[in-house]
């Protein structure tokens, strides 16, 4: 019920939320830092970071500007809308356009809690290997757009792209795939352009 | 104390018990498949493959002639200690001189549970990212081993290796750093005379 107190909320003032789930060094935060880069002009961006330790990941969007607050979980595996409500109630991250909460890294447990969001992103790194989406198939069965990252490294490593297209659309027929690497700005336009469509759809209705 | 049950077992027969937990992706098969090819022909390997789902990984490891159960957590984010109980009173993996047993992947959940093992070994990918031990200190710190893998891929990534190590000696001065590239053969070497050391040294105990 508090992820459905948090979905009025953010209905009532347009805010587009985004909860990006994957393992460690799939290059969520990466990912976020091209992202608020090509959006904060046009919009406002806010992001909320999950992690078991560290401050890390937080103070990496702020250096760019753009307002951002760090959970940390102590030892628990994923953010949970309680921690989600305590973070706003407490922050001055709204009012926003987008919020951006990245959970804690992991692909199994974050899969299950739901924190209000408009949708699940799962990211999936090529350097993870292509029989990932089989092997951890909730995420990928729930996230309403699977992002895989790190298409620079292609070249270098044994990738079936096509093979990992087929298992995701077999788990999740009517999700979305976008293609990136955030380092060369490769697809940014068509995760950017996803986001504002989104965005855009969510305020008319 | 079903941990410690497996423990004393493992002592009377003289087998080390390996316990092998990093993020999903980062190469644990991979590095298993090429531990047992060098090990198979002059010590009984075996090796307990834990997944969400999918036979995959225990597919991958008989196809090299060496006894793997897969067990099937459904949703579950870790191995325990009475799964492994099951699978070795319902299967004929034992007697063996060493028994791997790749955990779920997941860098969280399984750094808590005590599987009756020697030792557990954190396996961190190149890929990842230099800032994974700070952001999740529970494994690093209880594994004595880290496992820095894909090291071939190291000139196409902003990679830090020393800021690694320094996180690594920070959380576990004890620890010890082994840095592999599993496909192309590097550090296997060092990876395989430490487990053949252990073994000896358990045995003269």
């Amino acid at each position: 019920e508090r992820a459905e107190s948090l979905r009025r909320e953010f209905a009532g003032s347009g805010t587009l939320v985004v909860n990006l789930i994957s393992s460690p060094g799939s290059g969520k935060t990466t990912l976020l830092e091209a992202t608020v880069r090509r959006l904060k002009h046009d919009l406002r961006c806010a992001v909320i970071e999950g992690d078991v330790a560290t401050e890390r990941d937080a103070d990496r969007i702020r250096a760019l500007g753009v307002a951002a607050h760090q959970i940390l979980t102590g030892g628990a595996c994923h953010l949970d809308a309680r921690q989600v409500e305590i973070a706003l109630a407490e922050t001055r991250l709204l009012p926003a356009d987008i919020l951006f909460i990245e959970n804690v890294g992991n692909l199994i447990c974050p899969s299950t809690y739901d924190l209000g969001e408009d949708f699940k992103v799962a990211v999936l790194s090529t350097t993870e290997g292509d029989d990932k989406p089989f092997k951890y198939p909730a995420i990928f069965a729930r996230a309403e757009v699977t992002v895989i990252s790190k298409m620079d490294l292609l070249p270098h490593l044994p990738f079936d792209l096509d093979a990992v297209r087929e298992q995701l659309s077999s788990l999740n027929p009517a999700g979305t795939i976008v293609e990136v690497a955030a380092t060369t700005g490769e697809g940014m336009d068509a995760w950017c352009g996803l986001l504002t469509d989104r965005l855009a759809a969510k305020r008319e209705r």
